[in-house]
């Protein structure tokens, strides 16, 4: 019964999708006598909770007191953006919290549900937790592993290879180029290298104008610093942000910081990343940069788009370098879908 | 209406598959009046054609004089293991053939026709053309072509790999294993390069006991002759033959037979294979194999299996050498299919 309702939850929870970072996805449902009679999702950034949502939408306060309150997240506890949850849900008179997951904030998760205890209100945890979960993959990631949920993507031909050397190459079709702009506005950041920068010189944009992601250079080298004619340094449509290891001598445009750091690892950038709350990450490579996050085991997915198309020879192949590999990876969760004439298969790591 | 029992030949024609090989698989119907009244496939390498089983299944004399004959490839006009099919089309009494594909060697194409008409038969040509080539790639690209049909397989990671750096590395799951080797037993041949034998030691088996394909190497500098261990040569299920430019001074076993060629290019092996009578050629790599081939453009079809796994770093990338590419090539006829875990993706060259 409870599995049922709180289904419902998640499905309202996802009503946010896209508009909530760096918040999680959160549904609510207000059950009464066997009939869901409100329910609310934590629509934006901001604005008000999944929880609250569906309290204000409640339109008979005389049934409020036998009715039960399934949330996808525990209630928050603590002053933010808006009050705590836990208090309207008290001043509500709602009798039992069914919750699927606890706040996966370590310093912060349990304090919810013992609030709504000491005020007399039965809660029940764990309900569809993994299906709840699966709302929040970055906003978990960041919390539970202290870093941003990092996805690996690729495009390559039927051979492995990105590109002919050293050439721009159209590798997947037109239609998985919009589907790629889309699934960027996914993610917080992009991060590419900077030999990505200066063999294709892209813009790597979004199609959400107003919420673009912010674009990560690795130029440990400082390689890009004098071609300021480059499409990224150009367009202001996000914050363009290079981490390197040299000095910057030069005055960028202002959407553009260069980030120094000793030794720019892929340790060393994650950390600066998570310190600057970015929970999620679309790594678009070259070669060498999907490499080193294989090697850091700093990553959580890969998606693949496949276009059925040959290169051989000495065209550049994905994900290679000179590490001595003595191990197969294999992923979880494998999804296969076609965008026209291209696949894209989706993968997590285990 | 003449696509209509077309369409029933080439059904009856697929009855023979994998069973008639170096012939076609031909399907023959015959109708009287808007009914079909007897079929007939050639089912096997060496027996009855297709046309000859139809009349002889036919068992209406009196109707025999208004009917048509439907037949998905032309009618054979010369004595073989088999007579000439158009002299028992005559003999019958049939007063119009219609033939979806004229036969695709040129020095006999058209003359089964003319026979045909010279005896006052009507006979219609090209109905279902595309569909009833479609039955015989191997046979057609064989005769029209003056050599056999090439098939490069491979399977890789997600990121394009072959192996670990010079290790047998399972890539692909048991179900798409039994899969290759049911695969295998379409092909005359199976062709690898010596490193794949030292690496693997495969047997290089399909699954049909009595028609294992020919196991083909190519072996230059002639490095598995003192490797007699190696289980190609153990087992003599079925022939082996090895393209080498070096002299062999070792006792081979029975099964196997050097080929010795003084430049053992793609093309030079190609022209001895066709000499063979080799229609059809599965290649399997390694990865310097399938871009020697890739280079020569002796090659018909791509088939890759993927597994969804990871290598990285100097894992060994599919089709790759030190040779310049300055051409992507796109495939045609793209069928992706999942096997378990994996995926099958085959496309044609343009």
């Amino acid at each position: 019964m409870h599995e049922k309702y709180m289904k419902l939850a998640i499905q309202e929870a996802k009503k946010g999708f896209g508009r909530t970072f760096t918040n999680p996805l959160v549904g609510a449902v207000i059950v009464n006598n066997d009939q869901v009679i409100a329910s609310g999702a934590h629509l934006e950034y901001g604005k008000e909770h999944a929880e609250v949502n569906a309290l204000s939408s409640y339109k008979a306060p005389d049934k409020r007191f036998d009715s039960i309150l399934y949330v996808t997240l525990e209630p928050c506890n603590h002053d933010g953006k808006q009050p705590p949850c836990t208090q309207a849900i008290i001043n509500s008179g709602i009798k039992q919290v069914v919750i699927a997951q606890l706040d996966p904030n370590p310093l912060v998760a349990g304090k919810g549900k013992k609030k709504l205890e000491q005020h007399g209100i039965k809660v029940i945890t764990g309900v569809l937790e993994t299906e709840a979960r699966e709302l929040n993959p970055f906003f978990n990631c960041f919390y539970e592993q202290n870093r941003p949920y990092i996805t690996l993507k690729q495009a390559i031909t039927l051979d492995g290879k990105l590109s002919l050397d050293s050439k721009r190459t159209a590798i997947t079709g037109k239609d998985t180029y919009q589907y790629v702009r889309k699934e960027r506005n996914h993610y917080q950041g992009i991060l590419v290298g900077s030999q990505t920068i200066l063999t294709d010189n892209p813009f790597l944009l979004g199609t959400d104008q107003t919420l673009h992601p912010i674009r990560i250079i690795l130029d440990r080298r400082g390689r890009l610093f004098n071609k300021l004619d480059l499409n990224v340094f150009i367009n202001q449509a996000s914050p363009v942000w290079i981490f390197t290891e040299r000095k910057v001598n030069i005055k960028l445009p202002k959407h553009v910081e260069a980030i120094v750091l000793k030794s720019a690892t892929v340790k060393s950038i994650i950390k600066e990343l998570t310190r600057r709350n970015i929970h999620s990450l679309y790594v678009e490579g070259g070669a060498k940069v999907h490499d080193s996050f294989l090697n850091s085991g700093y990553w959580d997915q890969m998606i693949t788009y496949i276009a059925p198309k040959v290169i051989g020879g000495n065209g550049v192949p994905a994900m290679s370098s000179t590490r001595e590999v003595n191990q197969v990876i294999e992923l979880t969760n494998v999804t296969v879908e076609s965008i026209h004439d291209d696949l894209r298969i989706s993968g997590r790591r285990c």
